[in-house]
């Protein structure tokens, strides 16, 4: 497949990063963000789930421009907040919050809480929209726990306070490609590729 | 019964002149805050339920007293954050905040939640433990639904955005006995009163 154009339909430029170099081995893929393209209406991020949120991004953006459309949403599910911020993670300290504090906020309310008792996920949903309609979505997850305070500087989000099962750095700590190799959206977008690479063509 | 001393575990001022008025029947009972003792150590509220940090309050101060004593730990459970902020609810925005800045940070999370995905309720588990060991715990919920801006200024915590089912005014706006007949608190520590009536004779 060569010469496609693919639309990742996000706004974050650090996830766009993230994406385009997880989607690179397909070759010839000509990768758009939002911001490449002509503003369209784009809803709100309000659907309860992550499935929801990245299936109605996509269509969006599908719908919009005519190309294939990926989105994702993703967050931190921590286990001490019942899953929580999870939808919210990236507005949880309110709309006009950024990284620094919804990170912070977290290791406040949850500074009580044992080191047994701080396991966290990231969660990634991937949807993918196609030309003719087609819908696929994907789900996966990169377990761990929360530490109790910041870490590293790559990564973006709750990366710094983040370390995954079986790992001593935090995923901000990680060079990019050790985080893509074990992380929710490295996961969830490689199963992609080979829909891409077959739907695409 | 009468002349019998009941330790009521709590700081919160407002929250102990709800839970005498509560007590009032109890014909005789000389309640005390814990503002009204010395000083003892109070674990913090680390416990991953209601339940938890009732008891261990409620243990905290028989021990240290040789009284009866009563807590209640509650909090609000909304939908649209999985049941959070539940047992951190009096620190939601973190430790030092307070009513207004947690309230505030609420509103602000769940503020492109649609008005159908608004429910919530108010929950109080009552602890009880008596001087010679016995524990009971009662537990009851005020259901309900978040508004999008306060109104009224009686109650306390989340009270100026709640409105229970079935009510039209926020519970801030309710007059303390309307509020008491209804509330979470107002049920559960009302099924404590034959309690302390049978076993602090």
């Amino acid at each position: 497949m060569t010469g496609h154009q693919l639309v990742l339909a996000t706004r974050n430029r650090k996830k766009l990063a993230e994406l385009r170099r997880i989607l690179e081995p397909v070759v010839g893929l000509d990768v758009l963000g939002l911001d490449d393209l002509p503003p369209f209406d784009e809803a709100p991020e309000s659907g309860a789930t992550f499935a929801e949120n990245a299936l109605a991004k996509a269509r969006d953006a599908a719908e919009a421009t005519g190309l294939a459309a990926v989105a994702d949403d993703s967050g931190l599910t921590v286990d001490a907040l019942n899953g929580m911020p999870g939808v919210l993670s990236a507005r949880w300290a309110g709309r006009h919050g950024n990284d620094l504090a919804n990170l912070e906020l977290l290791l406040a309310q949850i500074v009580d809480v044992p080191d047994e008792r701080r396991g966290a996920a990231f969660v990634c949903t991937a949807g993918l929209v196609l030309p003719g309609g087609a819908e696929h979505v994907l789900e996966a997850e990169m377990r761990g726990r929360i530490i109790r305070r910041p870490r590293g500087s790559g990564g973006f989000g709750y990366d710094p306070i983040f370390i995954a099962d079986g790992h001593a750095m935090t995923t901000a700590e990680m060079t990019p490609e050790d985080k893509d190799a074990i992380s929710h959206r490295g996961k969830a977008f490689r199963a992609l590729l080979p829909l891409l690479d077959a739907d695409l063509g």
